[in-house]
């Protein structure tokens, strides 16, 4: 009975985590302007609870008797492993002091008020010092937890496991070498027409196409819902009730689309894992304090990238439903035919917003943020040298002058939610997601399948290899028994090279 | 420091409950349907979660050394008041199985939707079983918390502390004495004309004059906001974040309009406790698990009903707003004057749902549940015979006879989500508000205001009697500090009784 009495008490800490998460759904898509300040102490409350029941003296009991009786079992087994990560997990929430993740959640929690006030008025100073103590309580955080080579792996962890301040410099070498020049060449050719893109759309018929949309690709209402809000997301309260946002720009029609889509991407993720794990080790981040499925911040970006990209950029996704954006906005795109509509969705050229970025210099927003935090987290960069920085990376990488600091470094809402050592994730994501994408399409039914516009093999090959896994493996030991290797930006390099140069080939003019 | 300390302590308490009250809302209002078997599972650990928090041994520590820290304060002072009642909790809870609360949470989330089924196909039996554990449980816990004289004073106590089913059997004879006979006596008079409340009303201009009508009588949307649902509730998440709902009937407007106005009275109270209490004892009911600033079920229905119906349905209050109820339905409203439409939403006569009573056979619609729930719990009623004691007391109270099981003993949510006990709140917020609102109308100012339309002095009198104190004192103390006397049904009766002699006297013909 200790394994099956530690399983209960991790359903328990599961609930916890839920309501948490539910609050925090509740605080972006429903409560009135007059809750936030009470809701902080709830959030905080909530995560200290959830870490006080990990370290707790019971847990640590259920837990020493949970190894004894499951000693016997196969290493690998999934009573081992959901054992293995609760004790990774009481050993990580050991050493971060409570006080430190009440005042985290607390400031967290204000800051985003005070960030986004600050951002309203491109002013940066407001922010400031907001800032400044959400970066000492995570190097405080970074220290508590401990490291071998850089305080900015210790915050990584929770998001990124395996992932390292060096081991990105590795990667991101690669996909600077290769993204670069690609965006450089750009730069010389053409533009293809994209214009209609910001005609007048109105809203209900934008939320009605996301909607078919999400559930073209697999996204399952009845154990979902999709909202409005100002950065859309995704969050989930168990497989059964995971919701999505999008946002709607009235006269920039992909906002809403590519948004549902990339949202319904990580909706999916949630939805597939085994119900077998439902409560369990391997559907709650015990580390990250985080009630979710899937394996990392990384993997679970795989998800929504290939799903708003690789699939959802496609020219044969729009093969089969152009007919239906045509119906749903007859009169924006009476005069478009597929393949403008498709190159149009594509275009690439340097901007400022991390959010409005294309596929192809997208990386580059989420690189010079990595930089930067890690500066930031080490201390050779102060905040209030922080716009400076900023808009330095800004020309360095996309050769453009940033106008104010709402368009530059005030343009996230990561840092005053008090998340440090996440963004990585996106291009990890991305990189995750060219080689799932080019590995699943090495099956002749998936690849045919996908040809004719139906991507239900691939969802099944992605649930199988991926999504039903929940957090049992880690991300790499699931690239490796789905892909043979572990993460590797070849794939990802060698699509963004041949989508690019096929839209913007020699033979390619505008239209 | 220990009293400080203990009041923190309250704090996260009053967290967690608030934590509960989000995740039920959410349950009621925005969650999709394959939500619901992990939601009741979170729902219960949060109970769970905040009764170990009261029983704990931090807690008993704390509460000892804030007692010796306030024991030189004046009684009566907020120090001793607030950790008086945390002392109570505690002994309170101590009594209560941790075990039979979280069963008693489980079931009540899944017993709603057990019984939601039952209801729809009117199917008693499928119900039965669950409300036969639903009764025991409560049984279970009525004999943990103990009681003098019956096991329902136990199960009162939560909701409606200093009854009995003694006190109720004198209060309800008061009533029944003065209601019965002024029920026969309409039955043999003219209704007057309802034809026009019938007609189409579109739900948005439904929606919009509600919203507008709370706003009226001080509902505030910035702390608040008002959603669709199935069942119209109120609930606060504390003062800063009060919700309601309302209800709408296409071809019945008055559901919509006074289920706003009802439910706006409750948010009335919940937004005018004063801002001091928030988190504290005064603002949680730590005895029935709830995080609310209302001193009983009763004082807090003694608001709503107020709002509802000696304000809202008043010849002065549609002497002020009927242009304005006009305006939003003209066709429906054309050929209906004031005077009618006020007899209109006056009109009374025996019908067999409690939610959609009138103001005068509402109260004998509670006295019969409260005759069986008591049954139910002493045991000398069996879940089984319960249509059939159901029906026959509808015929007693109200003379007529019950179609199905869902017109009748399959009406009412409370038994299938657990509360068993809480039906007199409803008639004891009808007679404490007939005696708060004759009490205020004896000031010369808010008379003449309210003759003029004006409720707002009404408002800030209710609001220095009763609201602001949140649970300082009890609901007697209130009623005595502010009227002079206990619970008293006299000024409500003469109110029913002057009331509908008005409306149904000797020389009213139907018009």
């Amino acid at each position: 009975m200790s394994y099956a009495g530690l399983l209960e008490t991790v359903g328990r800490i599961n609930d916890v985590l839920n309501a948490y998460s539910i609050l925090n759904w509740d605080a972006r898509v429903m409560m009135p302007p007059g809750g936030s300040e009470t809701r902080g102490k709830q959030l905080a409350t909530l995560a200290v609870i959830a870490q006080s029941m990990i370290v707790s003296d019971d847990m640590r009991r259920q837990l020493d008797a949970a190894e004894r009786e499951t000693a016997g079992l196969a290493e690998g087994s999934v009573e081992r492993g959901m054992v293995a990560q609760v004790r990774e997990a009481v050993g990580y929430h050991s050493r971060i002091p409570a006080e430190l993740l009440r005042q985290k959640t607390e400031l967290g929690s204000v800051g985003q008020e005070i960030w986004a006030t600050a951002r309203a008025n491109s002013d940066f100073k407001s922010f400031a010092p907001t800032l400044e103590k959400m970066v000492e309580i995570n190097r405080q955080i970074a220290e508590a937890i401990g490291y071998k080579a850089h305080p900015y792996d210790a915050l990584m962890y929770r998001f990124e496991p395996g992932e390292t301040a060096a081991s990105l410099t590795v990667l991101f070498d690669k996909l600077k070498a290769a993204i670069i020049p690609l965006v450089r060449a750009i730069g010389q050719k053409q533009q293809p027409r994209a214009d209609f893109l910001e005609r007048s759309y109105p809203e209900a018929a934008q939320l009605g196409f996301a909607v078919d949309m999400a559930k073209v690709i697999g996204y399952d209402f009845n154990r979902g819902r999709l909202d409005t809000t100002v950065h859309p997301f995704e969050v989930s309260f168990t497989r059964n009730d995971v919701r999505i946002t999008t946002r709607f720009n009235k006269s920039h029609m992909p906002m809403s689309l590519f948004g549902a889509l990339h949202e319904a991407g990580h909706g999916l993720y949630e939805q597939n894992v085994d119900p077998a794990y439902t409560r369990t080790p391997f559907a709650t981040d015990l580390v990250g304090l985080y009630a979710v499925g899937g394996v990392s911040f990384g993997a679970h970006e795989s998800q929504s990238r290939l799903w708003e990209n690789h699939v959802g950029r496609s020219p044969e996704f729009w093969a089969q439903h152009f007919p239906a954006i045509r119906a749903a906005y007859p009169e924006q795109l009476k005069d478009v035919d597929e393949a403008a509509f498709v190159r149009a969705i594509n275009r690439s050229r340097p901007s400022l917003i991390r959010v409005e970025a294309d596929e192809l210099t997208y990386d580059l927003h989420i690189m010079l943020r990595v930089d930067i935090e890690r500066q930031l987290v080490e201390g050779s960069l102060k905040v209030k040298d922080l716009p400076e920085a900023w808009n330095a990376k800004i020309k360095e990488y996309l050769g453009l002058d940033v106008p104010n600091d709402a368009m530059g470094v005030l343009q996230d809402v990561h840092w005053s939610s008090g998340q440090i050592g996440t963004f990585c994730n996106y291009t990890i994501g991305n990189v995750m997601a060219g080689q799932l994408y080019a590995k699943a399409r090495e099956t002749p039914a998936i690849a045919s399948a996908a040809k004719a516009g139906n991507f239900a093999p691939l969802r099944a090959w992605l649930t199988e290899n991926i999504l039903q896994h929940g957090r049992r493996y880690t991300r790499d030991e699931l690239l490796v028994r789905s892909t043979g290797r572990a993460l590797d930006p070849a794939p990802y390099i060698a699509y963004l090279t041949s989508k690019y140069s096929e839209i913007y080939g020699p033979d390619r003019k505008g239209n």
